[in-house]
């Protein structure tokens, strides 16, 4: 019987997976000296979790989403993204209570949404996020969106645009959506029927409306900026500054705007440019959310965070042509001629390894011409050969693959030579 | 509206995630002098993947998953395990058609149990496995058991012992099933109901019944070392010969044994006989398995893989008292005194982390004293001060939280200074 993997999931498989890891460690890096601490949230949760804010007004919508029932009835869902479990871990271990804030969490993993596979689109694919819960510091917004920034420029990108805006706080959004419901009421009925539902919902989201963005009236439409109170202008201004003084360019773009209540102040995304992408792509979402922590229960703690697709930075990368690191070889392969040398070789390999050596020998009963194939194939920096003769006298060949030089030296010898040499 | 954490499993927050990233770190490493390369399956598959094989016979029975249905009524299981995904990747992906065999991989992730949460046991839980597949050399098994006790040594485990068994090959797996059925038959209505089943489906499988472990004819049984043919017997002797020389320790218990069909040759298990724990811990299992290629559609490729589990590894630290590296604290904290000299401090931390040292700044406004206290609280190396008069003068107070030493340097030397001090 054959069997399948999943529509709509993927493999990574070695030779791919390196580059994941690669990606993995630069987060991990960059998350250490910005102080964000990693925080595993379990793969499912209760499925009210994603759904209680579900209707019109959001992107996850149901439907989207891997729920099922477990042996009790509860219904769980496979997370579709990571904010809410970051803070609901947030509010429900108390993380609150410790003496520094804000709780500056990472996470990276795997995340599920029920879509149609679309071409780099996966129905399990991953995502790298922020959270910082607990401060309201301007400053803290540009650190976010400079922890973004400098793990896409480590990786090697450097076709990226940083487009922010400020969605201001409460008291600006109800007089900027006043001022929409006004600028659209009058001829909504040449909108799409999501929009028309939109007006009244939030009239926010037909600024980004995939179906109705070439409508005259949205250029036209009423500008968040303009609506923005003076406390809202002074926070948008001191993101501003925060960002140029690190020395990061952005753009601003008051259409950028988020669906959900929650959503205030500062909201960014990051874009790749590059010319190897059809169009302009977005890499990554996020911005500044107040009352989060207070549904789940929990105190009042503002936050902001980010989450960034590892499948489109790995795109991006490609459509850079940017090469990142894969199989760099080993650093020794061992050659065996005879039954008591390839017995030898096994606690030799061994030794290496140990060492801290990456070392292999052959599985396959392939005689020597074939060994040096593989020890070929494995771009091997050295290559040791041990026939009865050697062994016998405590030596071994080793042969230098660049050079082609070989030598004999004492097996004791081997793994300080090989340590002092590559 | 509260939410909670679904049933049965855990948030990994910060003060423990590194501790999972350390442990990590160990299994890449040795992963990589060993040559084993990482693949990532999804999270979930088509159920007949796992379902396959279930039935008495099997470990993890259908009851145990987490089995749901997708919109177009595909059942999907999350995984309960890593080797049949591995198994089912090796073929789907036509990994045996490389140059180089045994395809030597490596997963690392959670898989999933319905089970009753009990201490240690979590229906969400993390494993880390190998699989060697496509070669029947001994060295492998060898090989195999090696990395596993690698990892474990190299994370600080010192009470550690390896079982090891030989199922033998078809012939000898046979003859041993006739002799145990001949052994159990005539006093099998002294058996639970489960090992009665058993007796003709599967009676290997009576040796390691828990409720009868205790009965007389359990210790009396015919043992399979007795009936390995002249083939097994070399292989076994083969492989324990390799562990000798390697310098890894071992017992033999005839006992250990794998319920399902297409295990044979080697079975090991690792357990800990640390004090911290009850009663003696299996921390991995594992062992060589044939014809499992072959159910999936690919050719014949003989594995030997093992899987362990990450929380009993963290456990079994615990139990040996091992402390393992948790937070070691930043390199520079910056305590700002007035609004200029917080405003600078922004690029200034962001110029510090570029340069990969790892700092912070105060995001809750507070006073310096307050600031002190968090830099004492986060364990910082270095106490850098700025005020306005230090700012005028292009210079910053640096203070050795050790030593309680403090100097002036200027702004431009920062990032030297505390790269060549730390």
């Amino acid at each position: 019987m054959e069997f399948i993997i999943p529509r709509g999931t993927q493999d990574i498989l070695p030779g791919e997976s390196e580059r994941w890891q690669y990606i993995e460690e630069i987060v991990r890096g960059i998350c250490h000296t910005h102080q964000y601490k990693e925080m595993r949230t379990p793969i499912f949760e209760h499925t009210e979790l994603f759904s209680r804010g579900v209707g019109e007004s959001t992107d996850i919508v149901q439907k989207e989403m891997y729920t099922f029932a477990d042996k009790k009835n509860r219904s769980l869902t496979l997370r579709p993204e990571g904010t809410a479990p970051a803070v609901r871990s947030f509010v429900e271990n108390k993380l609150f209570a410790n003496p520094i804030q804000p709780t500056k969490l990472y996470y990276i993993g795997p995340m599920f949404r029920y879509e149609r596979p679309q071409n780099g689109r996966y129905r399990q694919f991953y995502q790298f996020g922020i959270e910082a819960i607990g401060s309201s510091d301007p400053a803290i917004d540009a650190e976010v969106m400079a922890l973004a920034m400098s793990v896409y420029r480590k990786a090697g990108l450097k076709n990226l645009k940083l487009v922010i805006n400020s969605l201001g706080d409460k008291t600006s959004r109800h007089a900027h959506r006043e001022a929409l419901i006004n600028h659209f009421e009058g001829r909504i009925g040449e909108f799409c029927g999501d929009c028309q539902k939109r007006l009244k919902q939030n009239p926010l989201r037909i600024l980004d409306c995939k179906q109705d963005r070439d409508h005259e009236l949205l250029k036209s439409a009423p500008s968040i900026l303009d609506y923005l109170n003076d406390e809202s202008k002074a926070y948008f201004a001191k993101v501003q500054q925060y960002l140029t003084n690190i020395g990061i360019s952005f753009e601003i773009d008051p259409n950028l705007v988020r669906g959900l209540d929650y959503y205030n102040h500062t909201a960014f995304e990051i874009m790749s440019n590059a010319k190897g992408f059809g169009a302009i792509t977005t890499l990554a979402g996020g911005g500044r959310y107040d009352g989060l922590t207070e549904e789940f229960g929990g105190p009042k703690a503002p936050g902001i965070g980010f989450a960034m697709s590892i499948e489109r930075l790995l795109a991006a990368l490609d459509a850079e042509d940017v090469k990142i690191a894969a199989d760099q070889g080993i650093d020794c392969y061992i050659v065996t001629l005879g039954e008591q040398a390839k017995d030898y070789s096994v606690s030799l390999l061994h030794k290496l390894r140990e060492a801290g050596i990456s070392a292999e020998i052959d599985y396959e009963q392939k005689k020597m011409k074939g060994q040096f194939k593989s020890a070929d194939r494995m771009h091997a920096k050295y290559i040791a050969i041990l026939g009865e003769d050697e062994l016998n006298q405590q030596k071994i060949k080793l042969k230098d693959a660049k050079t082609g030089e070989q030598q004999e030296i004492l097996l004791d010898e081997l793994i300080a030579f090989i340590k002092e040499n590559s």
